[in-house]
C-alpha cells in the first residue's frame, strides 16, 4: 500500500493511479451525500413541529442526547480541523436544537 | 508539520511527541463519545414509540431521509474500511429503521 502510494507520486498519470483517484473521489462524494441526508433529515421534523406546535410523541431523551452528541461532534471537528464535519454539525445543531427547544416549550 | 512527524519517528519518546500523542488520543476519545451519543439517542425514541404506538408528531420525511442517509454512511464506512463508522451506523440503522417501520405502521 505504502509502496503503491510512493509509485503514484513518482508516476501520477499512470492508469492504475488514475483509477484509484477516481475511486477515492467517488467514496468522498458518497460521504458528502450521506452527510447531506443525515443533516437535512431534521428539516421536515423542524417544520412539522413549528407548524403543529405538537411534540407529544417526540422523545425528550432522544433530542437531549442527540444535541449533546452533535455538540461533541462539532468540538471534534473543530479540534481535528475537519471542515465538512464542522459545517454539517453546525447546521444539524440549529435544526435538532430548535426541535429540542420546541419540545421543552410545548411538552 | 511533516518535519515534526519525521522527528517524532526518529525520537518517539520525546516530551513534545508524547504530548502530541496524548492530544490525539483525547480527540479520538471525544469522537467515540460523540458517536456513542448520536447513535444511542435513537433508543429512547424507539422505546417511546414501541410503548405508546403513537407516531403522529413524528415526521415521516425525517426518518425516510435519515434512514437513507445512514445507509449511505454505512456504505461509506464499508468502502473506506472505517470500523467505528460501520459499527455506529449498523446500530443506528436498526434503531432509526425501527422507528420508521413503526411510523409507517401506526401512521
Amino acid at each position: 500500500m505504502d509502496r503503491f502510494i510512493r509509485s503514484c507520486f513518482a508516476n501520477p498519470s499512470s492508469n492504475r493511479c488514475y483509477k484509484r483517484r477516481m475511486e477515492q473521489l467517488a467514496i468522498k462524494l458518497l460521504g458528502f451525500a450521506a452527510a447531506a441526508c443525515t443533516t437535512l433529515a431534521y428539516a421536515p421534523q423542524f417544520v412539522k413541529v413549528w407548524k403543529t406546535r405538537s411534540t407529544e410523541d417526540i422523545s425528550l431523551g432522544m433530542f437531549l442526547v442527540m444535541v449533546f452528541g452533535i455538540l461533541l461532534w462539532l468540538l471534534y471537528g473543530l479540534l481535528s480541523g475537519d471542515a465538512p464535519l464542522i459545517v454539517a454539525n453546525a447546521i444539524t445543531i440549529v435544526l435538532a436544537g430548535g426541535i429540542l427547544w420546541m419540545k421543552l416549550k410545548y411538552g
